[in-house]
């Protein structure tokens, strides 16, 4: 049965549908908003679709992790209904010419570096919210960016979803859980942890009464300067609303961190508070 | 009531619903529409709405004519059930960020020389159909380009409505019916008639046995030229569902034309069958 059906008959019985849109390699982090749609709806859908169009040329897609049968144990455990796995050519079918972009909020972050991310975001989230009509759809707050994003362009298209966001699932070091946490070596992995210990002194400066970003992420980049292997991308304190970048501290901001272990890119955020 | 929650209520008691858009100032050529509408469907929504995103910097938006009133009369006439007439802050609220753009189809023609102009069109046309959500959207011929446009991008985004297109309606002197005829003065109107005069000519040559592109193009630019008030700013012979130029007519092609009187812009087309 096509997903859209299955969906209209669960609607159709008065069901809450709850939407768990993923790019598989599941993780503890994937699993929470899996829980988190059953704490709200009345059934369960995820998709799995690595999806091209978000990878930039020469980025990452050949190497993103992926593993299926492992992906549809752990989603059958967490008691998901339904597991949506579109092909490439059935999301985008000869001739598909189409692109959503928002702007303004993809200005800044990984919106600076990841040419052309964001619409590949918008784009497929569009189609597959449209796909699967959900009455509700869930996203990770550690993609802070893109569930901003997502959050606008669902307004603006009018979509007819509510987007619910799930906190940061972190490792006992800290490291922010990630698909891509497993393409680390051991010593990447180790010393991955520096990212979280970077946002964690942001915060306690914050506490100490510190409200300068510049000063704040000084102290950050002096965290993560300690490990060897981590080269830092961006780190950057925005309005979390607008991504728009701060210069002080005086309403709730989000740091954004992007980190490289090698050939892995690493993201993270913290919302620190005045 | 919201039209949307009207929608809902018909659809919810099996009526099929129809939806004319359109920027108002309504001619024979929408009312044919709405015609074509109540055939098809059970209950016919119209919407006004001028909107802005479609004009470029410095075009018609302040000069494209208006007259509501009449509209609303014409509509009762016509039979249409519904008239949503949002504005511009209901369509596009403080924050608005997102566009969609159709790549490939609008190179040509009108997007040559529109820049912003179809991602406009296209993202309206997202925005009112989502709002709506009607089971069948009615669009003109005579917006050739702007059909393929909205065609791809609801097939693309998924936003499951049957896209059924009307024939273009014509003056007694062949001019297409068109909002933008009222701005013309008395000598242009005359000489307006000119454009399908060049489209006539066309398929005369295909009938007499003429494939060729540049000739067929050539004739019909004489005899456009002969109207000394028109000043013709495309004219192309291109394949109906890519909009791309054909050097040859092999299969059925479009052959579209813009030409302006004065600082009235008029299009027109005909489809040529070898």
């Amino acid at each position: 049965m096509q997903v859209g059906k299955l969906v209209e008959r669960w609607r159709g019985a008065g069901m809450k549908v709850g939407f768990v849109p993923t790019m598989g390699a599941l993780h503890q982090g994937h699993l929470s908003l899996v829980s988190l749609a059953l704490g709200e709806a009345d059934r369960v859908i995820v998709s799995i679709f690595v999806n091209p169009s978000q990878f930039d040329r020469g980025e990452d897609l050949s190497s993103y992790p992926s593993n299926f049968d492992e992906d549809l144990k752990k989603l059958d455990e967490a008691g998901a209904h339904c597991v949506f796995f579109p092909s490439v050519d059935e999301i985008y079918p000869e001739g598909f010419s189409t692109s959503i972009h928002v702007s303004g909020l993809t200005d800044t972050l990984c919106g600076r570096f990841r040419s052309g991310h964001f619409d590949g975001v918008a784009t497929v989230c569009a189609i597959l919210l449209s796909i699967v009509r959900p009455d509700i759809a869930l996203f990770g707050r550690k993609d802070a960016q893109q569930l901003a994003v997502i959050r606008r362009m669902v307004d603006d298209l009018r979509l007819g979803v509510e987007i619910h966001a799930g906190d940061i699932v972190r490792e006992p070091d800290g490291l922010a859980m990630s698909s891509r946490n497993s393409c680390l070596d051991p010593e990447e992995r180790k010393q991955a942890s520096v990212i979280n210990s970077g946002l964690s002194r942001a915060a306690e400066l914050v506490l100490e009464g510190e409200r300068d970003a510049e000063r704040i992420c000084s102290a950050v980049r002096e965290v993560i300067d300690k490990a060897s292997l981590a080269t830092l991308q961006y780190l950057e304190l925005v309005d979390p609303d607008s991504m728009k970048p701060l210069s002080k501290l005086t309403t709730p901001a989000l740091l954004a961190v992007a980190v490289y272990f090698g050939h892995t890119r690493l993201i993270d955020n913290l919302i620190l508070e005045p």
